[in-house]
């Protein structure tokens, strides 16, 4: 079969990737190198630009110069590793840089982690540790390994694992040991030494310390308040009856490839281990919206003040990846209806391409009524229902889960939804403690859920009607009822007033003012409302970070301080953390590039120019009991929706709803004879 | 058929309806009474909590006296109507109550509305007015009477209806009049006078004259711009496969009568004229949450300065009714999946019932995943699937349409949706002035859509686990970095503040300290957790009233100016901004009432005592072209979460999903084979 070449959006196939790994391997000499990523680098907006313009006028046209992105990561003497980056031109099978990171780490490297892991467990002190608790027969203690969030205490050069030790009290592999953490902890140094054993504070006042303290067994309780999988629980409930979403003429979608047409929606799907689900040329009608679109960074640190607890702070992104922790999507289970699965490639430390399968899906959703008007003087509805194109991917990272999900709609409207569901990280905590925590929730005995904040940076990469476009901010401001110039007799009156972004920086939201933000395309007016086109964020309403501004989480997660940031596009800036977040100290995040910009005098003007905007969103998660020992979807959405931009309603032209297409079925229960025809409601 | 006797909570039945009519008729000797409102006079709370306490022990007993409310309009001379409510005793077929209401008025009469219409039409002085417009040939002028908003310039005593004009540029009665708001305004008295012809602005400078101008003729454009109807447009767009919901085992609801049940919810439905849907004594897993759950009353103040438009503000429950221009449901257009429909009666200016058929429609939805974890030791997933329960009506008044739907979750919350689309109101404007407006926007040729609010008052009867509850503030807050007094060493704890509100008043949302409003019961402390059991509200963040707080939309309508407030229970007390809110002129609202009850010493406080909590919210409505001619619905959803009130999930025990039941289907695209298997994402 002859395969077409790929889209300059395609991910690297698997071939690119074993090709990238054979043109890199030589550069090491001996040394063997552990291939971390091997990625696709996207072309030079500029020459994709131009690309996609003639490619979207039929026109035959070379594709840029195809390049792999490569982190290798090589053991040093007598410990630790360095870590290279690498650009391989794939047109030329050539490395064209190859650049030594210094004092910077790759992404968590799983294999590193598991003998983490193993060198943690069989560690003298550690069992001599574990020995003191005087554990249950049969029951087992699990070390999880995180990366640790720098907190100034430690020497960055090397890697510092922090384990976190649980017991699994249940023989089933499966059993919710996050129901039993232990208060013991441990650090393993980048040469898989246990430097540090010491246990964990169980009351507000303690803190660490080294004295044993046996396992409280007051704490062991029924497997049914702990235990999420079904193997370990009493019979669900039956009540729930079977819900089938049937599409006999099949979906409304074309895929070719990783091109995506639906409801006159046009865009390309991308992946990539670190952001996981991209999309890219995102088209409505024929008319651009979006040259890109992406979670770029998320950021979860824990409220828990007492060390070593402000160690416990994820990049989601930067240290573990949305792409190479996306789970394997299954029929049946994360979607009803007609599904397509697309599958993604990641790389073995060798260098080989490893399928990562059905980690994106793609269905369609019903979402009630998209619009609807009754003409009160004839008695005619009309009702259109709204249709909507899901594009999902699902993360597992330890014990959360992430459902990131893009929401495509008729009426050109988007909606980025995240769901947290999973388990929640926990600690142990005293029996006897009374008197509650401040910073976290006892969700079962001697469980403490602590405090912590889950905070996501979107990425928006506007293309409205062209590429340079601009940020406005417009808030809905009362008039004055004592100014004569202004015509307010009832006091009654409000406006808008806007203010057009000048210069890069962050921005907060004010629902109080109905602020609003808006990309628009000041070169292109609508011919009806006399305003320049343009598309407007609906934020999620969230908390900014709460680590103090001098902390290390604050200096390392500088996107957590404003809700919207502006900056004028630069290739392959997508890291509003910085691009390596593993044991950062700071100050490489947006608002750093930022300011290094402005101090180094170059023009950053964003009026009118090829800009991002990066929409910090979250929520403050102090747990409730209910999310124990699962927590159920906590849904953050993020909308995006045109202002202007079209010459009316978009949906305007779906087909009405019929009981002919839809075949819905009238309920006719039991006691339906006296409940609703002969006494009324 | 031997009819079981209405539970308390049921609306009115048919014959209590005209029983009720029958009783107060001879109250009125020989003056004919117009029957405005014949409804349940819902029993004292008192009552009913000792009614449902027995009632869930399963002990018979006898439900409460059974008591209707009468409105009563009548006929006053020379012109003019008196306003009379009655109570009507039904178990002893008698008036235990009848008053004059003084200056006040019933909500907007129908009949009335059409007499005002055609009045104003007949008027010679209106006829002579559109003469001047010299509109195209089978054009027909509409006239669209409105209640007139209060502004202080007119005698409050009668009714003064505003009269808007349009153009009907087609034959077809479905075509959209709004597409051609012209500027004639007219006033018409109680007496069916019209009192006042003017010619309306047309640019920002313009004031109200009595200069004539025909129409514009360059305003006419295409009808697809316009028109929403199928019968006026061109084909639909025919990519929208049909999508249909199959429940091979019927839906997971039981239904008798209006109670209902579904997946461990227990609840009775209600209904009447003005709120529409209401729930009464709602339950999870046998518990205790709500007593009652309502719309309470929503505003709609238009934003433009220029006289008249300040006397465009309506009270869509107060003067319109949520329930008497509630839709007829019709299957397969306005739900889909198995659909129960609920039935409600209304009555007849002479006292005899009306059926308002299928006013609710009851049915299930798919909602992605409620929780999902993957053991990343073993990588087994277990996923369960979120079904929902939806209560929904719709209402259409004159151009706007309400979609309003509780949402009821496995997890033990509830959302209510509120889905606004119709029409805009749209106001005449000048081809010829450029320079935009302050205060709306240009959706078609000579339109103006002018800017608004919808501020909705959502009322929760809280009953968790009882009914003495308190209302919790809850912040999150940093630590200081700078008290030696508090352990926060690396700067990054968090701790949450609560206060506990002692005294009944309005509070504002404040998302960036993640503020909190829990509804906790201080008598029930959860075992686990340690603290009082409670649920919160999940707001919608949105901006209050713009109007100047001297404003009469200001006074009229106080609850629009805190987000949330807390009242102690009254019986009947269901009217944020007041009971009859027709040309109202304030100081009967939520504001005046909490000041009321404190400057008369009538103790209030409202910790741990039967409390009642509003939520205002909505959106400040600046029109986008993208509204035009209908809107697509805009969403704004409203939460209620359980807070450590269980002992965990309660959606634990939802079955895990499989593809046994849920039957997906694979998709096979014509170009799959290269996509996905040969060549990757």
């Amino acid at each position: 079969m002859n395969v077409p070449p790929p889209h300059p959006f395609d991910p690297l196939r698997p071939e690119e990737i074993s090709r990238t790994s054979r043109i890199v391997r030589p550069h090491f000499g001996s040394q063997e190198p552990n291939f971390r990523v091997i990625t696709l680098l996207e072309p030079p907006k500029k020459e994709m630009v131009s690309y996609l313009e003639q490619e979207r006028m039929g026109q035959l046209v070379e594709p840029p110069t195809r390049y792999s992105r490569v982190e290798v990561s090589i053991k040093k003497d007598p410990s630790g590793t360095q870590l290279f980056e690498l650009i391989v031109d794939l047109d030329k099978n050539s490395v064209v840089r190859k650049q030594h990171v210094e004092g910077k780490h790759s992404y968590i490297d799983t294999n590193f982690m598991k003998a983490v892991e193993e060198a943690c467990l069989a560690d003298e002190k550690v069992q001599a540790e574990i020995k003191t608790l005087k554990v249950p027969d049969g029951a087992t203690v699990v070390v999880e390994p995180w990366a640790y969030a720098t907190d100034g205490m430690n020497d960055m050069t090397d890697r510092v694992t922090m384990c976190w030790f649980y017991l699994r009290l249940l023989e089933n592999p499966d059993a919710n040991y996050y129901a039993y953490p232990l208060d013991i902890c441990a650090e393993v140094s980048e040469s898989l030494q246990v430097t540090k054993v010491y246990r964990l504070p169980i009351t507000p006042e303690e803190r660490i310390h080294t004295e044993t303290r046996p396992f409280d067994r007051r704490r062991i309780h029924n497997t049914t308040k702990s235990e999420y999988h079904p193997d370990l629980r009493p019979s669900p409930r039956a009540s729930t009856k079977p819900y089938q979403v049937v599409q006999p003429d099949g979906p409304s979608f074309q895929i070719d490839g990783n091109h995506l047409r639906w409801e006159k929606w046009d865009l390309r799907v991308g992946f990539n281990y670190r952001e996981g689900l991209t999309l890219h040329d995102v088209r409505y009608d024929g008319r651009s919206l979006f040259y890109r679109l992406s979670l770029a960074e998320m950021f979860v640190p824990y409220g828990d003040p007492r060390s070593p607890y402000p160690r416990k702070a994820a990049f989601d992104l930067g240290n573990d990846g949305a792409g190479i922790n996306a789970n394997n999507l299954q029929l049946g289970c994360d979607c009803l209806g007609t599904i397509k699965y697309f599958d993604a490639y990641h790389n073995t430390p060798s260098g080989e391409p490893v399928k990562l399968p059905n980690v994106v899906c793609c269905h369609e959703q019903d979402d009630g009524i998209l619009w609807k008007h009754t003409n009160f003087r004839t008695n005619n509805p009309v009702v259109a229902r709204s249709r909507v194109l899901v594009l999902q991917t699902i993360i597992t990272v330890s014990n959360y889960e992430y459902i990131f999900a893009w929401h495509f709609y008729q009426d050109a409207s988007i909606n980025y939804e995240v769901r947290a569901t999973g388990i929640l990280s926990t600690a142990p905590t005293s029996m006897d403690h009374k008197g509650g925590y401040p910073y976290g929730t006892v969700v079962a005995p001697g469980v403490l859920a602590p405090y912590h904040q889950h905070l996501f940076s979107l990425r928006i990469d506007p293309a409205i009607d062209g590429h340079e476009n601009s940020l406005v901010v417009e808030e809905s401001k009362s008039l004055p009822i004592d100014d004569p110039a202004v015509h307010n007799p009832f006091g009654v009156g409000y406006v808008t007033e806007s203010q057009t972004i000048e210069e890069e920086g962050g921005f907060d939201l004010d629902f109080t003012k109905a602020r609003t933000f808006k990309f628009i395309n000041e070169n292109k007016i609508n011919p009806i409302t006399g305003t320049p086109i343009g598309f407007k964020l609906i934020p999620f309403y969230s908390q900014m970070l709460l680590a103090h501004s001098d902390s290390f989480h604050a200096k390392r997660s500088e996107f957590a301080e404003h809700a919207v940031w502006i900056t004028r596009h630069e290739d392959n800036d997508h890291f509003p953390a910085g691009k390596y977040t593993m044991q950062s100290s700071g100050g490489d995040g947006l608002a750093s590039v930022i300011a290094k910009r402005r101090d180094t005098g170059v023009a950053q003007s964003v009026r009118n120019q090829d800009i991002v905007i990066w929409h910090t969103f979250g929520s403050t998660h102090n747990p409730r009991i209910e999310d124990w020992p699962v927590m159920p979807s906590e849904k953050l959405t993020v909308g995006l929706k045109p202002v202007n931009f079209f010459m009316g309603n978009p949906g305007l032209d779906v087909a009405p709803s019929t009981q002919e297409t839809n075949k819905s079925v009238l309920y006719a229960g039991e006691n339906e004879a006296t409940a609703c025809c002969d006494t009324g409601l």
